[in-house]
């Protein structure tokens, strides 16, 4: 499968990329980037939005260049730090670049952006490669 | 204000944490425990929990153990271990704990775990403390 | 091997260890304590003692513990967070836990704490089981 | 001072860099690139470069990044991936990169790589900033 198969496959079923709207602007082999528009069901209580929203839309993004590769890749351990918060109505811009693909792990930096290029977070992320095949039926 | 008025406040806008439908516990000053319920909406393509819904309910757990003490707190740098998935169905507890209160940065530690008391997530968690007091109709 | 024995194999080419002066107080199957003095050498520019020694002695704690089940284990993912500086002449104490023992990869929580109970630095280390044996001839 | 004669500052009283053996290659604001051997000191019981020397060169480089704008800047949160292991005789290049100068906050990047450039380590660390200016005759 090559990484626009994968991903299309992976998108079909998952329900919360859906639900925050990510749209993916390029794929390729190791290499994801998308965006999204912060709305209202996302922002906490300073009305800022959610730690948790960005660190979801860096995930996707690290699971889909993550799995580009055609073999099942699961998230082991990520670090995320916040550098600036954003509000609703902001675009935000997520990109995953693969920094080492091992035989049964691999690491990826996630930079998130807002439109003016300002760095919003800084996210890395360790897969662990299961080995097996992803296949459009099973999943 | 208590930690449960800073809760009550937080929560009352807090559109994120209602999506998730956390249901809180149990709060006190540098504590706190929920739990929810994986609903569909929060699947990734593999049919499991995205792991940023995990994130996501934890970090919300951070945000009201590190405000309970009444001075605004933010999320700086967060490091999470996936050790386990969960299901659609599955109900997950969630406990903030405080490991270290500075005068500008506080330490949390955060453990997802299933029904059974099987370890799901681990989650390390600094905040910048802001000194802004928490005022209830500020925020 | 008992974990004594793999500790005692690992000690006896272990030479950063030795220069750290580290000594084991206790180690069990997935378990480490030890401890060590700062001194001179360990220090950085502003009198302190450096990052790295902090989490050197951790490290080494985390590596008695995670290899004490017998098979090579080997670090893949830390995130430290330093809370408190520590002086020339101080003792600190060192304390590897594991939170969670999979068939790939373990989870531990290392904390290191002064002599007064205080803490100075929390380690979450993820390591990646190799499944290769702790041979005593081999290393 | 300059990032220059801050690093001369630090340098005159940093113990363990000098046991490192770092030869610092270039500092300028925000940045700072150095190299080291592997000596037979720092090596684990695997016969490997031990993962705290790896840690303690990029925490070295980290600190004269973050000190460089002349005001004291200490490691707050770090997280450290490790992809290649290293031996004996080896060179290993270190490198320092700043993603973000906040007003209390900083983030660098810190790569590790060997003569061939394979990547060693990845370090992402986070800085308090203090506020107080580095004075020669003080430190």
């Amino acid at each position: 499968m090559t990484p626009k198969e994968v991903l299309a496959t992976m998108l079909e079923k998952d329900e919360f990329t859906k639900w925050l709207g990510l749209k993916i602007d390029k794929i390729e082999s190791g290499y994801c980037s998308l965006h999204f528009k912060v709305k209202k069901e996302m922002l906490n209580g300073f009305h800022s939005i959610h730690g948790g929203v960005i660190f979801s839309a860096s995930d996707s993004a690290l699971a889909f260049a993550a799995n580009s590769h055609g073999s099942i890749a699961v998230a082991l351990d990520v670090s995320i730090t916040f550098t600036k918060p954003a509000k609703e109505g902001d675009v935000l811009y997520v990109e995953a670049k693969e920094n080492h693909l091992g035989n049964k792990t691999a690491l990826y930096d996630i930079q998130t952006k807002d439109s003016e290029g300002n760095l919003i977070a800084l996210f890395k992320g360790t897969v662990y490669r299961t080995g097996k095949e992803i296949v459009k039926n099973q999943i």
